[in-house]
């Protein structure tokens, strides 16, 4: 059971659908159930057959398996520190991006726990924590009939757990998993999407997403 | 002219060798004389017809007309300091990486200037300072017939030098140039050299580089 705190955001939303639409059942969380609810409709709409459901994110935190955290970096910390009991030995997926937008520039801002996967890491300690799907476009993923032609760089100190996290993003059409190593390698990954948000407003109307060529063929 | 400060480690050849494919001239510059002439030999051993020429660090600041920076990032300041004058204004390449090396990681290390590039343009203040190439297989470089299936991602403050050198970058056979922005982006590029050092690490054999998808089509 896959489940999304914080999951009516655009990038919640869409990598719901994706899972969904794999035939994995779906736990939708918000602080405001009726958001939640609003959200699951959504993607009925786009997918009648999904199996989603609306649920608190307390409930979400009980409930799922591998819980995905979809909420802007800046609501994180408030988000799961009532919830580190329920999220004990889970694992949690870290897809937010400290970020600053100005008028001039999008930046990546610096973080003292070292990225956003490391602060997730730090507030829930005994958590299997997972970094992933940072820049895969959530207009792309609201979309079930594209192809997601991304790579997936995929970080965790847990190998069980960036298995896992692994599989799951290569269920979503076109998508390829990468092996990124250690969580903290998450900073790079996270850093690197102010510089695709940049490119996207030079290139007006892409929605850019990473690819990495150059693997060694398989001997 | 094109001429490569430190042009005789990998990337200096490697990236002067294909610009002279282009039909460039190339000055390869060094410390040392003789160094600038072995790598002038190995160039030539490479691709007979190439115009390169060995010349002393100073005599490439001179005369080329674009000048790469291709030594490691903790021979940058010691590099540039004594040849502030003969770069005043012209268009300089930032390629290095400031990288750790440990047994267990290959991490980015911070830049007091914010990163590479920042750090060149803060020695050189009149320089029109780009960064690019910095995740360019040098392996692959160096090997004439090998066409590089990577994105180039340009960086820089001054959109004459960023145009220039987007243009080079385009004429290595499949490279595409991509505008990063300001740059300050330079930065996401060099962090970045650390995630596909870690994923060669794991994918062994593998010498990955950076493409970019989800362009949007031109209207």
């Amino acid at each position: 059971m896959l489940g999304f705190l914080g999951g009516t955001g655009p990038e919640g939303k869409g990598l719901a659908l994706r899972f969904a639409q794999a035939g994995h059942e779906v736990l939708i969380g918000s602080r405001d159930l009726l958001r939640a609810q609003q959200s699951v409709e959504e993607i009925h709409a786009l997918l009648p057959q999904a199996i989603v459901r609306a649920k608190t994110n307390l409930e979400v935190a009980q409930e799922a398996t591998i819980v995905f955290i979809t909420v802007p970096f800046s609501a994180q910390t408030a988000l799961l520190e009532p919830l580190k009991a329920p999220l004990e030995n889970k694992v949690i997926v870290s897809t937010s991006i400290p970020l600053q937008f100005t008028r001039s520039h999008i930046r990546a801002i610096p973080v003292d726990e070292g990225c956003a996967a490391l602060q997730v890491q730090t507030i829930l300690p005994t958590s299997k924590v997972v970094g992933a799907f940072q820049n895969v476009s959530a207009t792309d993923l609201l979309i079930p009939e594209t192809p997601i032609h991304c790579d997936v760089v995929v970080c965790s100190d847990d190998a069980d757990a960036k298995g896992k996290v692994m599989a799951l993003a290569q269920e979503i059409e076109e998508i390829r998993a990468i092996d990124g190593g250690a969580l903290e390698n998450s900073r790079y990954v996270e850093d690197f999407t102010a510089l695709l948000l940049n490119i996207n407003r030079i290139y007006k109307g892409s929605r850019t997403m990473i690819r990495i060529s150059g693997f060694a063929e398989p001997s």
